[in-house]
């Protein structure tokens, strides 16, 4: 992982001043459009009192959001990279991405809704907006705090929902999965070797997760949090994307620590 | 964490001492014995090309499963904590106790059997010879690569299997769980909030899992591998312990990365 990691950044350095130019290039000759969707909408009560959401805590020198956009900004095949955040949070979002990262036009700062999947359809309305919106558009969903995702994982997702039109980034269960109807009593222990730990990007047709979601009873909307559920659901296939152990969900004020190891690579 | 983690250390050093005298005290007091079950039989393939099993891995100053007995060697209510390990390491682990364990008599090193369950068994059997198998007589069984377990993890462990006669240690899943038939496409993805990522210790009667055990076919004996399932599918129930986040298994190179940090707080 060392190598990766150091690849990663001096390629960072290297991609970030030729990125727009690259992008646009790309953007001629491709016709399926491609946006990054990162949603920084938590308020992080699993973190305890900490006085900011956690994507805005820092890990090494910047904050856990920078870290996130990072990898996606050096993505050439993403038309732009949207940021959904909370609304009181829009103005210090966008004050950060002015500080760091070279060419803020390509990243548009948004309000989140009031559900992940609400959020997610704001970033469609972007995109439908600005008439980029058609049967092939694609949308790369991302937890703001996974700042450790890769290209590997963000190019498979990709090139996955271009051939099958959804896919979820997942990793094998390293945890045997055990289930509990009623959270006291065991109710069932799933063979291993069938069950994955899901992780994000997950990634859509937009218009398809759109249709989908808007079929939907206020019920089901309830119930379904999640939007790759939303395609299993309705019968429709969602292939798994392998994702990498170390590209974990900052969720606890433990992962802060084992995020700040991590960095250390 | 940190206060936890501090109290544990000074709690290992100030307990040693007198543990044997206290051990032998609760046993006059207290009916039924109570057996720790280290299962360091693992080869750990998962770890790469390292020369040696996973639990005989430093992190800090100390091999994994010497940060693990230390844990259970402070358990007073343990008559005895019973180490199983591969046969070609036996000798290896029986030096590594002398140097690190001041009292080793109360460990006890075994040979693992071929499975999980089967290593569970020689623990068992071994309890038998002693004289000390009886109805009420409970194993909690742990991965020797779980350094981190905590004593109210052991204590909750202890409480639950004498009321309930077999628990599990579990922590809420924060991931989103996934499951694929074919390890392609996502067959479904339960509602998280029944979810549980396993840990362990598991905990047991001993005589009612020998039970349970011994009733199974050998088709079943090969898909039963956990040995909580095989209390489930007969239809036992079985408690949850809650667990911690921090009680990590290693298993993967990155995992000795996030151990190491672990120990520093």
């Amino acid at each position: 992982m060392k190598n990766k990691f150091f690849t990663q950044r001096v390629c960072v350095c290297a991609l970030l001043a030729t990125n727009i130019a690259y992008s646009h290039k790309q953007r001629r000759n491709e016709e399926t459009m491609i946006y990054g969707v990162v949603l920084a909408g938590g308020v992080g009560s699993r973190m305890g009192n900490m006085g900011k959401p956690k994507q805005y805590l820092l890990i090494g020198d910047k904050p856990i959001l920078i870290h996130t956009l990072e990898k996606f900004y050096m993505q050439s095949e993403f038309e732009k990279v949207l940021v959904l955040c909370p609304v009181e949070w829009l103005s210090h979002t966008k004050n950060l991405i002015r500080r760091y990262i070279p060419d803020k036009d390509r990243i548009v700062v948004l309000e989140g809704g009031d559900t992940r999947n609400e959020t997610i359809m704001n970033a469609i309305d972007y995109i439908e907006q600005e008439g980029n919106l058609d049967q092939e558009t694609i949308i790369v969903t991302h937890d703001s705090v996974r700042p450790f995702v890769t290209q590997r994982i963000l190019e498979e997702n990709i090139r996955y929902a271009k051939e099958y039109g959804a896919c979820d980034t997942a990793v094998a269960a390293t945890d045997t999965i055990v289930c509990s109807e009623d959270n006291v009593v065991i109710s069932d222990i799933p063979e291993r070797r069938k069950m994955y730990q899901g992780q994000t990007p997950q990634t859509f047709q937009a218009m398809k997760l759109k249709e989908l979601y808007q079929a939907l009873t206020p019920a089901e909307k309830e119930l379904l949090t999640d939007a790759a559920k939303i395609f299993v659901m309705k019968g429709e296939k969602v292939h798994i994307v392998e994702g990498e152990v170390f590209n974990i969900k900052i969720t606890y004020p433990y992962d802060l620590r084992v995020a700040e190891a991590l960095l250390k690579v």
